[in-house]
């Protein structure tokens, strides 16, 4: 079957429009952390919230750039060396911009093509933002038992 | 812009292979829980991962079953009256095979058809689909906190 030309399922502009609501989401549950619990609570000698914030902060808008340069930059998990909960919410919103900017960049043909993201994940770039929003998803997953432990209770799941 | 005629991003044999494929993961998951823990181990005063698992098998096939046949019936999240461990994951492969025939029967367009799903989510189909598949990531990976909580090291993300 030709993917491009079979009946379209999920288009680019939906697709962002999924990520983008999903992003809202994890920005509300970064929010909701008091300051110290974002960069100290931790469950099952798990990573803390600050630091799982950091490698989805690492992950979406520099390897969306990436993809668009083609360029195999390694990852970095700490290359923003933000020191505080507002710091993070200041990066959050300049990826949300970047984001946009770049995807705008994309054409439906280059999903489809294979890009050895970080020199490491030789797919499809449409595995590769799919595995940004899961890995998000998942994360943010962490994020709520996290708050739940803490006495906190998180933003609804379906709030985008 | 027409989504059903600009350039395929996602298509229909993508989206099932990708919703298996973390079906996959969840179910090693579960399998990952020692018996009495499924059932009783919870932090911060959420579902028990038995009660998450039926959750997401109370939602996926019957789902997508209630989608193709048009039937508004509602959600009951505990239909199965599950009992043990391996009768979750029974069900789970029952619901592998579902959703493999079911999923033959939706049409491109379908995707794209509003329906009131259980009576309550009047969405486009593609919308009703990618819940089930980011709510099954968003509640795995709160299992995955109850497995490291544990002491039990959960499969890798990227396992499918």
């Amino acid at each position: 079957m030709d993917t491009l030309t079979t009946p379209q399922v999920i288009n680019s502009e939906y697709l962002l429009k999924h990520w983008q609501g999903h992003r809202n989401l994890t920005r509300k549950v970064i929010d909701a952390f008091p300051e110290n619990h974002f960069f100290e609570f931790t469950i099952g000698g798990m990573r803390t919230a600050a630091q799982l914030t950091a490698e989805i902060l690492a992950m979406g808008a520099p390897a969306l750039k990436s993809i668009v340069d083609r360029s195999e930059e390694p990852f970095s998990e700490n290359r923003f060396n933000l020191e505080t909960k507002a710091e993070y919410l200041t990066k959050w919103d300049e990826s949300t911009a970047a984001i946009n900017a770049n995807w705008e960049e994309l054409s439906a043909q280059d999903f489809h093509e294979t890009f050895n993201l970080f020199g490491l994940y030789n797919f499809p770039v449409i595995q590769n933002i799919q595995y940004f929003i899961d890995n998000e998803i998942h994360h943010r997953g962490q994020m709520f038992v996290y708050l739940r432990a803490l006495g906190i209770t998180p933003p609804f799941f379906w709030e985008r």
